[in-house]
């Protein structure tokens, strides 16, 4: 319990605390006690792409091959064999999707302005999928050969090109430019070297040792990525894929070892244990505060990572449903990465850039009470009444808080009750995108804050129960019509002057 | 003067005509005197789908073959050529691009039910465009041969395919099913029969005769399509095309005779003047009620008609604006037929289904005022002080007529002051998609009517320019927030009991 | 009896004719009576090329395209059908095998030395074989669009290039320039044009008049061929195919009109009855002497005209063979048109240099019992007891005549007795390539002439019955060695100084 | 000088040889001592298949990869550039052509049935050449992935296919199976783990200890390989490569160890000093007797060992060039292993298989010549006055031996002049194939023996100085003609009863 608390107020605190100038050692242990980086905790929404091989057939998955082949054991998945069958050769294979990977309308710039224009403030890529697929330029490394964009496919180096553009765009909500993260695949489904470790229980460490990490050091080296967002342990221990070692150096030797964060993806024992923030599982979506500092990786087309051309209309999420989604994971404690799925030519299909630019949309309104936002201790949202979550922040001069209230369903009578905030006479309400205050008033009936119910909520938060029992407060939402809303889908009201913020 | 009149009656009371059992003659005189079968009309909302060997490089423009060759004169063009250099082997030929039209993702049940769900009521499909490539089973023609998609690519009668699935889908709004309409493209930009034809001023007609007038003869036959949307005259005058004997035959001997509706394009003389509807030019978007039926062919993606995988997000236009276009066109006497621009493998890029679910959303709403409606011959439209739009309805039963203020913006302070409009002691308004009805007050200054300027609605209207002296109504737009507001982009008011009406 | 007399004189001595100024009538009849252009009779030899788009498959057979489709009627043959889901993919079809017919490595001047070094004296090349696809700049024909090969596959002109090359080389037997023909095939196998002719029993002439007959006259102005090699008549009449005006201006008014020479596959009542010489049937291979001069159009790979991969060694003829085949053709007044198959790519596979080297090689020592020679009217061939040829020649400025026995199988005791010859007592002999003189002795026994029983030569020869009686000769065929044979394969002896010649 | 004639004797008697059943050490003394299994020396002749993802361009040499890209400094050579630039699209790679490596139309039983006809008594086929392209299931090794002929390209264990055919094929001459061979290369131009070994001076072994040696082993444990023949070892010291160790296996411990034999390419210190047999240099043709048994591999296409489609006809060697080479070969010691390049989509270009018939014929007739035979100690060819060859046989059962005189050229008068063989009076002569015996006369004059000048023939023979000075025999080459014949190119006599055989 009193660790737990210290862990939160560190995690919370990140920011300003002293930087450690001591190594980092290679244990979990070391490594989990690194404040994270306070710019991580501040971007708030990122945006992830995948992006490979599997961007050529563009069917169904980015899991293609993987479910094509029946995994392991076979056999071949009959609607997939019969896709490949009436669109390849006889003796086509997977590999030969490589020669199409061209990238060949690809333009970085375009899509770090797309990112930006979404109010993102970092871009994950896909530097290798499960497939093994190699999208730097990895060939000094002994292993990638005749399977890496250098040598096959596009004949660039996508990673150094994405790296250099993002690099260069400045956010317009921090005036800081972008951050760079890479996604990168322990395993690889059909490596030959890492089946027989998997065959041998783990026992050997030839793929582990001579390909994966190496790729990780060659990755860091030549771009300097700030994220490192692992992937695919395949059922083996951190201690086989021997990554706390990595970590430790990334962290402490790496050029970029004071912004550096990595996720939990390292093996069976670290996943959603270890790292600078969890991912748990894919679109891992708390219902309630964590004490870690967590990611949920989301997709806009929800069957599929990869771009896939069979995606109706109906796969995409709404820009309506992504923003609640923001909301949501940000009053969590957690971020929000993205993910699109370019086209294998380079080209972004526009049904992506027509949700995030929906989001850029909403953020260019609201985006106060997310960026640099923390959660509210006290209370997250409210679920009884109304569907309303908290964010918080302090000016960095005054020092003085203002809570957001961020309104996912507006009220039909325009009144909002809210439980949570404790108003004092110099309370003050104004929403996020027009100029009159709102008005409110203390609330007179009781109400059940949202989630008090919550075990870890009500552990945390100490006194909440009886909080509860005092009345919160009324806000009467201004009239706005379609010519005078600042925004669609969500609405913010800012409160200051509140007794328990 | 006269007969001008005349001709708008017919036009506008088309459907309650005692239908014509007489044959037509091979004249314009004749064709144009047969009056516009009533569902075109009535059914205000088409989508145009352009498909065809230029979907495959999807670059640029459908007229991707022309502009990379320079038309007839060349050079080739630069940065098409470099593309194509990049994309391809030496020897390749724009003919080859045909073995990549597959077609092999196509549902074309899938494309109806988007239809439907945007609201349309009938579907214009390319028979073939300028290239020359027949979508469908041509294959008994004497000169399409290795050119059709029977004989190489999609290997599928694609026009047939399609024709089923639309004829087989029943709009939801009208209970019939929804319309068929073949493109066709007269000329051929480098079919060599074409350019000796052309070469020889037109005098001769080997290509008219032997190659496109057998072509349409063969749809019509074969496919049934309601409308015939030619395209393509090329220079020629419509006497070298033939295309009134074609015509005559079509609108007396065909089976779809008494339904059947063709455009405007068959000659330079014929553009804009003769047909049962008129197109002009390619997004032809009058300012006025015009005393011709015509169609406004629009795009989505802004910069072409084929797929394009070059259009970045902002090359398509927004929902709004497409709603907007929709309510201008209907009520200038124009139906809309928007375009889209599916891929080589038959699916449809969702980006396009956005659009048109908005479109769908908004007149599952709308409805009403849409579909069957006439333009008010009174005024069309209120510019000076609000950017409102009319159409009206007749009860088939009751004969009450209703007018749809059609509002592309909301009033910052909902007040809606217009001028058209002159109400009685029983004048009713009420918003579609709103169960209260919505309070007004006749109006107690001075106003201008939108178009009473324009000539042709001054003619038409004839003693409005009295009546712009005296007084409109001002409508007190309801108090909608986001969770009462019916739809977004337009909102409708229906009037009952105008005096004007 | 007379007539056919005549008919030979003429044909035999129509070099000397005074050339006949006179137009020719579009009539088999006076076509007929023009005499054979001295050239093509003197050549003997020719090369024949079928390469086109079934050179791509290269599988089995040119008729590629027919037998997989099983003709109008189908089914499709398994093994082709196999061949092709193996090696395209589903949509594929045989016009998408025109993309790889590149001739990216072709050098027409190559070739051209290879038929030189062969002893050809003129070429015949596939100008549109029955898939078609023409092979010549034929861009500026209404009906050859996208199908031909400067539209698609090679981009050049295949024809145009290599009769440049040809024209431009120099035999080295007559030290003229070689000839150069066109093979050209009326009817196209799945061209719709034709079908419909062919279905309304030919009644109809569009293929004919529209397609067949404009291609030729445009080959004629544009390469001037010597030989019009006519082939597919597809069961019409020479009247469907309007065959017989072409070839009155062919003979009349071209700019070749006093060498043009043709076959005679014109329709079939033409097949073996006119032209300028016939071909009866494919490797025609008369057992007498014809009455018309013939050409034994024959392949080295025996089981295919287009370039076959699936050919086994075995399938190819043997030098051996093909020697004899010539000899044997030029006895009984035929010429030898021996085909290859050369790759899409444009190569020439070896094997077929391999045999026309071999040839070169026996013609470079017998050429002069070969070239320019007549067969002998007397007896052609000796079969009784020896497989021996014969074809006599003229000493353009003495007149003195010499008759060459074509020795194709040596006699193992290198006695050679020939019953045929009536010597003299200045008979004398000599053996092609060897220096001193053959020893010989008139025949002391009855033998009987070789072909003296066949109908047409008995009464060709008139007097033969008789001649058979009287003795022969014999020679001692002189001790050669490997060191000292001139050639392998067949050894020509020369005669001089005989009564009967 | 001892330890060289023990050499000789222990090479020359290897059949009978007590087989040695202790182990062989890893060292160059142990192995080099080692008998050569005997059948590898009474083959005398094998077929060298060169096979392989540069059997798709085709272009000019199977370096083709190593040529375009200018080897590992480049510039790239302009006239491949111009050749893949023209062929193939922007992006296209090496690794490319491996899709098209199908061998669909193979059929190795088809080649093993060449291979006998052309009278070979073993195969050595590429198992991977330079390019690293493994052409068997190589899927168990770590570093073989995607470039193998399981996982792309043919998909198909090329190298176990053709071991079963050829293993399954008895020789017409021998009774005997055919023997398999494997080549391999050790290095791989662009395999970036041998590149850092290089590198590093060969300071590192990781290329050969994870790469070259572990597919060895696969090799020999899959498919029962009699020979290894090793080639690449690019700078490499045979320490460096660690092959002593598997030779030592490969000859104790395999499968095969009885039987199996090596070539001399494992290093820059064996080339030609060590190895079963050697090869020293590609196309190694000593001009006198070897002290060790060499093999000469040769080429048919005088330019390339890889399919070349730009070879033309004279590039090609004559059947009677290659017999000669043969006899020359196996005179001195050799064995010749003749190389065919077969197309990728597996089938045998006929002008290779025509070669092949060429030798097998003569090798019919005079194959006692050959198989099983020795080169003559005394004196290996006359070629003062004649060229001609020895070998010797020695019967066994009686004993007796036999001196053949393999006769290339033959004398213009049919007299043939031996100074080698010394006569006794109960010496015969025969010429094989034909059945009476050949006259001969004890010579009068004195002749020198053809290589009694050479140094090692010198040594070797002891007493040939004296020898030489005492008559040889002449013989009367008897009168054969084409019919009576048995071979061509070149004529075998056997002798026997000589004084010093």
């Amino acid at each position: 319990m009193v660790i737990r608390s210290l862990l939160i107020s560190a995690l919370l605190l990140a920011c300003k605390a002293p930087w450690r100038t001591a190594a980092w050692d290679p244990t979990w242990e070391s490594l989990d006690s690194r404040p994270l980086p306070a710019w991580y905790d501040e971007a708030k929404f990122g945006i992830f792409i995948h992006w490979g091989v599997f961007s050529v057939p563009a069917f169904d998955t980015e899991w293609f091959w993987w479910v094509w082949k029946g995994g392991y054991d076979g056999p071949v998945k009959p609607s997939f064999q019969k896709f490949v069958e009436e669109s390849e050769v006889k003796n086509f294979a997977y590999q030969d999707y490589a020669h199409r990977f061209t990238a060949q309308l690809w333009n970085p710039d375009e899509w770090a302005k797309i990112f930006k224009r979404a109010g993102a403030q970092y871009v994950v890529l896909t530097s290798k999928h499960h497939e093994g697929f190699c999208n730097w330029d990895s060939r000094n490394l002994h292993h990638t050969w005749n399977w890496n964009a250098m040598d096959v496919g596009p004949r660039r180096d996508l990673v150094g090109d994405l790296a250099k553009a993002v690099k260069n765009t400045t956010s317009s909500h921090t005036n800081q430019k972008l951050h760079f993260g890479l996604y990168h695949s322990l395993f690889e489904w059909f490596n030959p070297l890492y089946i027989e470790d998997m065959k041998n229980n783990f026992t050997t460490q030839n793929f582990a040792k001579h390909k994966s990490i190496p790729e990780m050091y060659d990755l860091v080296k030549k771009y300097e990525p700030e994220i490192i967002w692992s992937d695919g342990y395949g059922g083996g221990h951190s201690d086989y894929w021997n990554v706390t070692e990595f970590l430790a150096w990334y962290a402490t030797n790496s050029t970029v070892n004071q912004t550096a964060v990595w996720n939990d993806r390292w093996g069976r024992d670290a996943m959603c244990k270890h790292g600078s923030f969890r991912t748990c599982h894919d679109k891992f979506r708390p219902s309630n505060l964590t004490e870690f500092k967590f990611e949920n990786c989301y997709t806009i087309d929800r069957g599929s990572w990869g771009y896939n051309r069979m995606a109706g209309y109906d796969a995409y999420e709404t820009t309506a449903d992504l923003i609640h989604l923001l909301i949501e994971t940000v009053a969590f404690n957690g971020n929000l990465l993205l993910n699109v799925g370019p086209r294998a030519d380079g080209t972004m299909p526009p049904i992506f850039v027509d949700r995030l630019v929906g989001m850029g949309d909403w953020l260019e309104v609201n985006g106060e009470a997310i960026y640099k936002s923390k959660p509210w201790n006290v209370c997250q949202n409210e679920t009884a009444s109304t569907d309303v979550f908290y964010t918080t922040t302090v000016d960095a001069k005054t020092g003085d808080k203002t809570l957001f209230a961020m309104i996912r369903s507006w009220p039909e009578d325009d009144k909002l009750r809210l439980a949570c905030p404790e108003t004092t006479n110099h309370t003050q309400a104004r929403m996020l995108g027009v100029t009159k205050e709102v008005a409110w008033s203390a609330a007179t009936e009781k109400v059940d804050s949202g989630n008090a119910a919550s075990s870890t909520a009500r552990e945390l938060q100490g006194k909440t129960k009886t909080k509860t029992q005092k009345p919160g407060m009324e806000l009467d939402l201004p009239p706005l019509n379609p010519a005078t809303i600042p925004c669609q889908h969500a609405w913010v009201v800012a409160l200051t002057g509140l007794k328990n913020l």
